[in-house]
């Protein structure tokens, strides 16, 4: 069985990929400057990278997603040797037994979407339309897969100087509990290739046409500047909760992650008001003057309120006008077990789940 | 080609292989009663494992080396599930597409002379005589194989829960830095299988007949008591190199290491002076009224002054009446290179090695 093409995909769509994954990356899933810098090194101006349709592949045909893990902030100053996406397939392929037929985003960000069409150009595979998060997380035990009992390992990681890693362990947790002390140990961040699945394992539980709605964000935003939150609340069922300029930011490095909180002064309809925006890669949670507004797993995406791009929570710095925008997230994380797994009481947030 | 038995193990004599290889292991290597445990559980009583030797191997056949790795006082509670070792045959065989043939000891020590034999016993394989260290040291870098330019990877790593991970890295350094991060992770030691080689690879760098000396000290201790020291020394043209009772101990874990330093009263022929010996998991350095005595690679061994057993580095307690032995280490490791990679310098000491 051949899997049919539902669309090329060139540089300049995996721009607007990028910019789209970005919005989806709530404040994380990697930089959108460096994944367009990667774009531009590694698949060029000529090369496309087909997107198919999870329904058009063969039962056992074997997706591998692919994405960078660690502290954002490191992957802006540790660009990837090249050699780290084959080293990943070929281990991956020894490991399983099996070929590689397609590669698959993780999650979504403006890195973590792109990423995985480097791969797929490079490795001269297709890439299946959607992801495993509907957004980025910051973990990666935190996938509609583990609510479906599928297997991050075996996994396998590789850092820029050439070494590699692979696991096998006995829960997705603990994945996650080793990933990240070798992350750290490689300095900072590093290249992984994890929940190798079959078509029809992951049909269920794939998230559908994420990058499909990716790059109809990243649209959107070419079609309008600082004003377009609005315009992707109201195409997505969303809300714009905040409009203000960035006063405080306090920001650490901690056991991998970069965590912290940025404290905004409203402007425009939200003068006299104060938000306070709490983050672990991602944004966890939205206060306005005290009162949540919106929490994990729903999406809270900062925007660039002159031109309208994402502001990651790597990037965000002092005096930045921004827009706060909320989307839903997608409904599977608002399952009991999908709360359990990346709810607002995961993170250790006393405030409960209130839907968008 | 069979290769020749040359000796048979049963619970006994590996008894006292466990003895004489906690002399060997300097102070680390793992606790010898913890492998007497161990041997009682998981070889019983009337199994046996065929020691051979080197030269009667093909040269193609594979030599798997197999340890506990990470701080020896954690090894004490940490005991084995018994899955670790297939696990780690298994994935190697995976990871080398080649069968193991045999098995080795990567260190001389308590438990790192023992597991090699539980696993020998487990999977039905003959053990080498002979291992890469002739004593125990407290990275895993630190191997003859090293000197050889052979690498540690493919290694695998299990721990009592089930958790599995491999590397294959640009060196043994990195090795070492990585699975010492899993190590701890993983709850402070893991079992590992490293160093995979081919007979004809490790001929050269093998140190030799290690297991038979080890035998043979356990079999000098069981004919003396308190005072095995002065015969341990005439045998292997070592040292007695102070006699006393602990003073004080500082111990600390840090980065997966158990390091400190051991105070001792001198008495008998040693009343009115003071010995400090450091540590990190092994004996370091032996200092006596100031002066260096004796320092890595060469080994230096506390033996209890009233039953003559081995004290390793975790169980030397305050008021405990003790005999420092010093032994000369393999000739290897007075070699620049040797000297590199485990002399004083390495360590962070400032002194310079004189032979024992």
């Amino acid at each position: 069985m051949t899997s049919q093409v539902k669309f090329n995909v060139d540089t300049k769509a995996l721009g607007r990929i990028a910019q789209g994954g970005a919005v989806l990356g709530a404040g994380g899933g990697g930089n959108p400057y460096v994944g367009r810098l990667m774009v531009q090194q590694m698949l060029g101006d000529d090369k496309t990278v087909p997107v198919i349709d999870i329904d058009t592949m063969g039962d056992d045909e074997l997706i591998l997603p692919i994405a960078m893990m660690g502290a954002p902030v490191v992957m802006i100053e540790k660009f990837p040797s090249g050699n780290e996406i084959p080293n990943l397939v070929n281990m991956i392929e020894r490991l399983m037994q099996k070929k590689v037929s397609a590669i698959l985003c993780i999650e979504a960000g403006g890195l973590n979407s792109t990423i995985p069409f480097i791969a797929a150009a490079q490795m001269g595979l297709p890439i299946v339309d959607g992801d495993a998060m509907g957004r980025a997380f910051p973990e990666l035990q935190m996938v509609t897969f583990t609510l479906g009992g599928i297997n991050a390992t075996p996994m396998a990681m590789f850092d820029d100087k050439g070494n590699g890693a692979t696991f096998d362990t006995v829960s997705n947790q603990w994945t996650e509990k080793l990933a990240r002390a070798l992350t750290i140990e490689m300095g900072g961040s590093a290249m992984v290739g994890l929940y190798a699945v079959t078509a029809k394992q992951c049909r269920e539980y794939l998230i559908r046409d994420s990058l499909s709605m990716a790059h109809e964000i990243g649209e959107i935003m070419e079609n309008h500047g600082g004003d377009v939150t609005d315009a992707l609340a109201k195409r997505f069922g969303g809300a714009h909760l905040f409009q203000g300029r960035v006063r405080d930011v306090e920001r650490r490095n901690e056991t991998g992650f970069s965590k912290g909180t940025v404290t905004l002064e409203g402007t425009g309809d939200f003068r006299n008001s104060e938000a306070v925006l709490s983050f672990q890669n991602e944004f966890l949670a939205a206060e306005v003057d005290g009162k949540t507004v919106a929490t994990t797993p729903d999406l809270i995406t900062l925007l660039d309120a002159n031109i309208g791009e994402p502001v990651t929570t790597d990037m965000v710095k002092y005096g930045l006008s921004v827009n706060v925008l909320g989307l839903p997230c997608d409904p599977i994380w608002r399952s009991e077990k999908g709360l359990e797994l990346v709810g607002p009481k995961y993170f250790g947030l006393d405030v409960p789940y209130t839907p968008i």
